[in-house]
């Protein structure tokens, strides 16, 4: 059986979920925290979460891994089959993950857990941000889905991720991101309502004293 | 015909050109500067180079380009067709991309331009640049392609973002980023062998005094 190795409170971790949760792909989780120890590294080359252990050996890399998941069965494709429109899909996924979370993700320690982050760094994420969603609202369709009438992988990324930047965003500078494109409110309401997103997001509330308790530990020892 | 915009400095867009080359498809070169004109905006949506144009619409984003042209011709594979083994090459891409490419990128305007970057950010992007080839010497075969035996797209990327990130450490930090890897130098040297390669190389250099100009332009602008 796939072992899927990750933590409830990842966002990377739960679009995984998500994606074998719509797919009826069974796996097992291991509960993994990012980690350089020798044994970890030995399964995954990063030492990051996701990972996925096939038959044939170890994935990493989200969208990798989904693309790769979304061959293994046909239930709610993920990708479109046309080889434009399959590519189209993958850009939405790589513009949300490189122009949204990316950034965002340089400021999550001080707008989730207090530790500052430098005024320049914020200067430059503040803009990437604005810039990220504005590429986003110029490629995407948001009718209703990322990609026009049909949920794709770009909607899993959507979701997660730019959940996450709205946070950071609204946090640390007061602005809200999905204003930015029309749309994206409706969609992220849309894709919360989902039953298979709302058993994540449990999940993800059960998992949070575990993780913090991880994190203090984490930050104790720098 | 497809339309390649971008310019003949670029690694992104050069990668494009090797694919094109290697697999014999036809292209027709925009030689487009990176802009947020709303001409070009409109064309691609995030005003960055390389973008396709295709018979069905535009495309961003190298390796989703790189992806798609594969499928347009059979000859010279640059990914394989067994689901995990075109998973892994994926992944190499991405590696090479977000661990290599992406924190080099935060320096090169001092490494090549003379624009100083912030002490704290060299901090970063020198260690970045460490882990990033340290999980690569991890995850890549070298053997002697980053795949194994076949050349694959994920050479492509390394030959291009690599080479960059290289003279950026060996400028910035004085590090020698190729050593982190074994394989690594060798397999630089035998891409740079290919006649496709020199050929891409000259145009690159024919390019660089227009570049040049660009460049004084813009920061004139600032």
């Amino acid at each position: 059986m796939l072992k899927l190795y990750g933590f409830d409170v990842s966002n990377y971790h739960n679009m995984l979920k998500l994606a074998m949760a719509l797919k009826g792909i069974d796996y097992e989780q291991v509960t993994t925290y990012p980690n350089q120890s020798p044994e970890y590294l030995s399964i995954c080359p990063t030492g990051k979460v996701p990972a996925l252990q096939t038959s044939q050996g170890v994935l990493i890399e989200t969208n990798v891994i989904m693309e790769f998941l979304d061959e293994l069965s046909d239930t709610q494709p993920l990708y479109p089959t046309d080889s434009y429109e399959k590519a189209r899909v993958k850009e939405l996924v790589k513009m949300v993950e490189l122009y949204i979370e990316l950034p965002a993700r340089r400021c999550h320690t001080e707008a989730f857990w207090g530790v500052p982050v430098h005024e320049n760094t914020k200067k430059e994420v503040k803009r990437a941000l604005y810039n990220g969603m504005q590429s986003l609202a110029r490629a995407a369709s948001f009718k209703p889905y990322l990609a026009g009438n049909t949920l794709s992988a770009a909607d899993i990324f959507f979701l997660y991720s730019v959940d996450l930047a709205s946070s950071v965003a609204k946090k640390l500078f007061d602005i809200d991101l999905l204003a930015e494109a029309p749309g994206a409110k409706e969609l992220m309401v849309k894709l919360n309502a989902l039953p298979e997103v709302q058993k994540i997001a449990e999940e993800r509330k059960a998992a949070t004293p575990a993780f913090h308790a991880y994190l203090e530990k984490a930050f104790a020892q720098k």
